[in-house]
């Protein structure tokens, strides 16, 4: 992406994207922490009431200020994924910290344009927290840049990952080789590390079974800090990815990192 | 407890537990997320410049308005343990989280007399966020009563733990079979996940490994909502526990959770 690009991206959509995430924030706070009848499904990903409102609400509003994007929401599916920009959108990224009181979810946005992310968001609405990125700029946290760690191998490197139980098969030992070569690992958080790895807290995030409108409103935010993000073979992330990501701060620990992951 | 013990004890000593929180709170968000020279203690528990310099502000704070108090902190030991009354003190619970970025880290406070926790309060200072309860009183979040959830039985609980990294040897097998008896189960936290529970967003909450710092300042808490707490075998917690802790909403959960964890 060319510099003239970007700066059209950042013009018209960056406003747009935290208008989204404004409205979302608001949705999601009158319902966190109230007594809600929360649907478990069969896959095992609970889904809110704020989930289905909230992405509502935003198809709404997209529809209104760009009719001819097209739309991919966790809820309410895909629409129109042949336009030249489409938006990813998880109203609720960690659902199961939703329904369980804890704050570390958020909404996270992605805005394609062909295909590839160009402008990211992740929204923390119970700690006020927000971090972006358009492609080709650096990421924001707050507003001010954020800078990944300088952290370049993984006997020094700080693993997040949201749970043991997202591996499964194989991936549980590739993850288990990965973990038992870090410093330090620790589970939950789901979009949350993500931030944390932009802002130069945590090294290297590791996770498998994702959906596309868990991970690609991350790739900017990752990539504008610094790090590197693909799937476990060092692919980019795209639409089509099989839901197996690796971030890291550095370009050096994310081959460490793949190494062990991929292969 | 009788209603003149516990009456004395509010007024003479939550206002300083809440100042001891206060103080404690500054420190940790001054120093929260800045880059430190980290230790990374021989047994895995990272120890940060704020452990030490909140643990010994409290310290000060205690000799001055209670110095015949004994003292058991995390960081600098056991003080008159002998003493009518016991401050047991973990500046900052969930280290781990704490050097990490990670918001769900928190101050403990319990007062002891004689053995037994009279007084409880985790304090979160990222999210500004405090539970807190004297004994035979109703538990408090932000001042208002909290209360546990009427889960009664594991088939739909929701059970959360710091990680399963703290469960070794049989410990393992015994989380296992609580955990593929819950409805969900999510791993981080720390201290936070307690507060959870007596506010009704999790019901049951299941560590091992942890210290008395870790765990007495929760009891009253815990209490305090409707809940149970113990040892694995059903025990009251004190300073003497072996470190394994569970935590339900209700008496009938927490027998059902026992029956798998026990023995």
């Amino acid at each position: 992406m060319n510099a003239q690009n970007s700066t059209d991206i950042l013009a018209a959509h960056l406003p747009l994207a935290h208008a989204l995430a404004d409205e979302a924030r608001i949705l999601a706070l009158r319902l966190f922490r109230t007594r809600l009848d929360v649907a478990i499904k069969a896959d095992d990903s609970p889904v809110t009431l704020a989930d289905r409102e909230i992405e509502a609400a935003l198809r709404r509003r997209l529809a209104a200020a760009c009719p001819a994007h097209g739309i991919f929401g966790e809820e309410q599916g895909r629409q129109h994924l042949d336009a030249e920009y489409v938006w990813v959108i998880d109203p609720i990224d960690g659902t199961k910290s939703f329904i369980t009181g804890s704050p570390l979810w958020g909404t996270l946005l992605a805005l394609l344009h062909k295909g590839r992310p160009v402008l990211g968001m992740m929204d923390i609405p119970f700690t006020g927290e927000r971090w972006w990125a358009v492609a080709g700029e650096p990421a924001r946290y707050q507003g001010e840049p954020a800078r990944s760690s300088d952290c370049a191998a993984l006997a020094t490197a700080r693993l997040y990952a949201t749970s043991p139980d997202v591996f499964t098969g194989e991936d549980q030992a590739r993850f288990a080789r990965v973990s038992a070569a870090v410093a330090l690992r620790r589970f939950g958080g789901d979009c949350y590390s993500y931030g944390l790895l932009a802002s130069g807290h945590v090294d290297l995030v590791v996770e498998a079974g994702l959906q596309p409108y868990d991970y690609l409103a991350l790739v900017n935010i990752i990539e504008g800090a610094g790090g590197v993000v693909s799937d476990w073979q060092g692919q980019p992330l795209g639409l089509g990815s099989d839901g197996r990501v690796v971030a890291a701060a550095t370009p050096a620990l994310h081959a460490e990192a793949l190494a062990l992951l991929g292969a």
